[in-house]
């Protein structure tokens, strides 16, 4: 059985959607945040890096949303969720390791800016500089990388859930979604499938 | 045939050992990072995101450092550089995806603080924060994540020359790398393999 600690409004629910696509028994356990639950003893015995979203199964413990999506589309390979052939399946990791490593990032600048600065000033410049951050990726997203209808074209792939987590951020972000056509499609695309209804609800829950 | 586009000093350096050690045929250009060559309209066609490392293979560019690793090793499996099973190679590419989500992300606030705001007191403080965060990475790394002798354990694996790196900027990033046993020894390991060797030399032809 795998089970999924996550936390609302975080990057975990894109996870969640793709166990939820996956068609495998899953269970969730939700996290506090504003307990600060991810650092307590109990959670950092499982992610030491006390952080969301951790995959828990039977041989051990998965940590990355990139490298956790990638996992769920393996061991479900009959839900097809990400390309069999290694250069489609690097052209699908190569999407979701921007994500980890700039476009999330960037976000996180907005609210997490104590992570990498001490000075309260910083923060301040930090959360200045995030509608231009994530404008220039979208940019990149809607033009260079997102083929549509899906990440990778038509076939709809563990990609699909991460970066919809991302679009649904930009206005607290302070971006306009309304300026991405695609990314904008995407979304809308995104909220009809019943996957997505559920992972959502299951967030709320 | 397979091009990779590196430049010095960069974590492009994880992709050519990776390369050197699977045997497989590749060419490399070297761009000039102090001639911003890697935001020329030339490079831009081939990587949007204006970084380094870039792939281009007979299919089209692949760029990301944890996709890139990850193809190289399957399209060159007689080397053994990444584990087939699904938990296993989750759990390698959950390290890679550390690395450029967290690790990498902490040691360019020092030098790249202009990514994340705009305030010259911002890059300050942030480069401020650098030893810090690298040594909380490191201690996590060398404590939790790293098993020995290699990062999956007995099994070498393109995780490997992505570790290698990071450690190898430690200490510019004001953090005697000695604290970390595990870490350290990796690191000379590495300086024995010849495919690591070959690589250093190419990178500062």
């Amino acid at each position: 059985m795998l089970t999924l600690y996550f936390a609302p409004h975080t990057c975990a629910l894109a996870s969640l959607i793709a166990l939820e696509e996956s068609g495998l028994p899953f269970k969730t356990k939700k996290l506090n945040f504003a307990e600060t639950e991810q650092r307590s003893p109990e959670y950092l015995e499982i992610n030491p890096k006390g952080r969301v979203p951790a995959l828990v199964t039977d041989r051990g413990v998965l940590t990355e949303t990139p490298a956790i999506l990638a996992f769920i589309a393996q061991v479900a390979p009959t839900a097809q969720l990400a390309p069999l052939d290694p250069f489609e399946f690097a052209r699908m990791q190569a999407f979701n390791n921007y994500i980890c490593s700039t476009v999330h990032v960037n976000h996180a600048h907005g609210r997490r800016g104590s992570r990498w600065a001490d000075d309260p000033a910083a923060h301040e410049a930090m959360k200045a500089k995030v509608p231009q951050t994530m404008t220039e990726c979208f940019e990149i997203i809607d033009e260079k990388m997102l083929e549509g209808p899906w990440v990778m074209g038509e076939y709809y792939s563990v990609a699909d859930p991460y970066l919809f987590v991302m679009t649904g951020w930009l206005r607290s972000d302070g971006v306009d979604p309304a300026r991405f056509r695609k990314a904008t499609a995407h979304y809308a695309q995104m909220m009809e499938r019943p996957a997505v209804q559920r992972a959502l609800e299951l967030e709320q829950a």
